[in-house]
């Protein structure tokens, strides 16, 4: 089970709700990377949130301290890394609608880049969460481009289901995701 | 030709110079990646500086504002990605010290990483640059593990001439460390 949100204080806690939903699927993410990792299954990290830094103050000599930054957005995915000797690139997304998943939560550049990673050879997909189903879908990065290539807006709840693998929730791994891209890229099942 | 540091002003100019230098060869990385992946030949990206974010504020709805954070140690590499269906995954390393590298540039998780990579079938190395000399090697990561291992403290410049390669400079790519990979990885050279 995937915990959401209760009691878990998060730093920019006055920013939108979606986000730190966002962060919850995130930390499963990691965490299964972490097992998978120990377990010498695979090489997979999250990219650090890319940041413009512009000022930094040195306090102390040995500690720079950053006193104005900014976000910016990311021109690749979030996570991305090594399994089973090919390369791995996934971007990750929880939603709370759950009718459908809004294609505009996945910026343009990032279609792009999964696009581009799949025509070079590597394994792209999305995870998708709805957050209040509590389910948590693995879909290959082409439909998603096909939809916005169609100019849709959004992928139904029913068309996740239909064209994703739903990713088996657990105690270790938390999202057991590499079993799924067992079954749809390697047309195997590693058993554990 | 890499351009050394003249007249370009950095945001943290009072740290040291070595960082400074760092960043230069890493400019002319990601112009070489940048140059790769337009021409579609491979999809290579820098990592985002891992950074921890301690207070943020919200000047205005549209934009959050990071008044409090500081760098982090990378757990892992600056470069990774996607080459010739492989997955590839560099550090970089600018030294000023004309006669050896000193091993405790690259830190032991960066090391055990690429040892991981290497493990799991991917693509692993450091590229080394001698600013006072300016010369940019690439070599395997095998070098450095083996070193390390050999709790070595360092790697002579000829051990570096001789076990590495030294990658062509030019305009476009300003740095094709991917025409040395052909050679050492593919056991070919790719015209253009």
């Amino acid at each position: 089970m995937i915990k959401y949100p209760t009691n878990k204080q998060v730093v920019a806690s006055k920013k939108t709700s979606t986000s730190n939903r966002g962060m919850i699927l995130e930390d499963a993410i990691n965490q299964s990377n972490a097992y998978y990792l120990a377990n010498d299954r695979a090489v997979i990290y999250k990219k650090p949130t890319p940041i413009q830094i512009v000022k930094v103050d040195y306090p102390r000599r040995s500690a720079a301290k950053i006193v104005e930054a900014y976000f910016k957005v990311a021109s690749t995915t979030d996570f991305n890394g090594i399994y089973r000797g090919k390369y791995i690139d996934f971007e990750v997304k929880q939603v709370a609608n759950q009718s459908k998943f809004i294609l505009a939560n996945i910026h343009l550049h990032q279609i792009q880049h999964l696009k581009k990673v799949h025509q070079h050879g590597g394994i792209a997909f999305v995870i998708i969460g709805f957050t209040g189903r509590d389910e948590v879908y693995l879909m290959d990065c082409a439909h998603v481009i096909q939809a916005y290539e169609k100019r849709e807006t959004n992928l139904s709840y029913d068309y996740i289901v239909n064209n994703g693998k739903l990713i088996k929730q657990g105690y270790l791994p938390q999202l057991d995701y590499l079993s799924v891209v067992d079954s749809i890229y390697f047309n195997t099942e590693v058993s554990q």
